[in-house]
């Protein structure tokens, strides 16, 4: 019996490719989106095909309005989409608590299905400013799910898979185009039209268009 | 300048107290509450009801479709809601992974509104069989949200305060009779009907019942 677990999937190339590898290590794979206030809705339609492609058993897309939240650049229209480079400090594309709602939210639906794996994209090597993507959060949230579900108490271990953590951006290209993940079908801009076309100038543009060129492979993304 | 605090409010006798209680210590309260596929609604009506008359600074609700994940009596018309009294085993009245789901987002409310202070009502007295209500389950969060969140990271330190965690119904109500909680306002049924009047005999009004009479307080409880 295959085993089963959940996979946060956003449309973008990360998650595309952490999909691509819960499947290549024998998942039965729960595919979990998000629609919580994003500025596009590209990309959730991206991860219905995504999820569709790599034969997820089911994926759902729950809705929650994070935005009501506000104080990040991705769910509030008031503070703009920074186009100038990466920095150190934590970027105000920074969702609070993102990861952490998140990743409960898989847990729960973990605990419904019987699933004890859970896959999370997250990458600490271009997002080191944020905290919700370092191994010491994961850590901290794996041991979390363990007391707080009826799976853990019972003496079952929850395990947070991060496939990506350490990776670069190409390398993360690299592991997808072997396992067949078709990049056309992710969306990854900050702020791509209702059409999936990215804007190119865009952090998250930026590091994508590095990545593919580092590997010198034509990039699929379609730019407005 | 007052600390702020986010005050996770259900609608119910325990949050309502919990409520009173950051109020009292001196907190500004912003009271957070869920709109998550409830059965019914009277609660939420309640929960604004306490945040304006505790004087809350704000009263959100976020939206979140828990019932699309199922596997609880109180999100799924397909399970029961028991009335044959409380077990010692996890009851389908569980929600899978509530509290971390509840936790995560008012964390994520914290970092916006600049709140260190975290309060909710559970408790493991009553609720022994909710994995996560119970000590383990908060300190592991609190660990969490330390590593989880810019103030973390820059060296803050979240406190989740859980004032009730350790004491029976009728210690409960007795506190929040002390600082004049108007008990009246709140649902504590887990069926109540649109008009917010109670069942009398799921776990939660069973509780509820045996808490004032213990006390031999009148309950103000309507029921249908």
């Amino acid at each position: 019996m295959s085993k089963k677990a959940i996979v946060l999937v956003s449309g973008g190339l990360d998650s595309a490719t952490v999909l691509a590898i819960a499947k290549a290590e024998g998942y039965e794979c729960y595919a979990l989106s998000f629609d919580y206030g994003q500025r596009h809705n590209a990309e959730l339609q991206a991860a219905a095909q995504i999820a569709s492609r790599f034969g997820a058993v089911e994926h759902k897309v729950i809705r929650l309005n994070l935005d009501s939240i506000g104080g990040s650049a991705l769910t509030d229209s008031n503070i703009a989409v920074p186009v100038d480079g990466v920095s150190d400090s934590i970027p105000v594309t920074y969702v609070p608590a993102r990861n952490t709602v998140f990743l409960s939210l898989a847990l729960g639906w973990a605990e419904v299905v019987g699933a004890l794996d859970i896959f999370i994209g997250v990458n600490a090597v271009d997002y080191s400013g944020y905290p919700d993507c370092r191994p010491a959060f994961i850590s901290a949230f794996q041991q979390l799910a363990n007391v707080a579900t009826k799976a853990g108490v019972t003496g079952s271990q929850f395990q947070i898979h991060t496939p990506l953590i350490d990776l670069h951006k190409h390398e993360i290209i690299a592991r997808g185009l072997e396992l067949s993940v078709d990049y056309g079908l992710t969306v990854s801009c900050y702020q791509a039209n209702a059409q999936g076309e990215a804007c190119g100038v865009c952090d998250a543009c930026r590091l994508r268009a590095a990545g593919f060129n580092a590997l010198t492979v034509t990039d699929p993304t379609r730019y407005a």
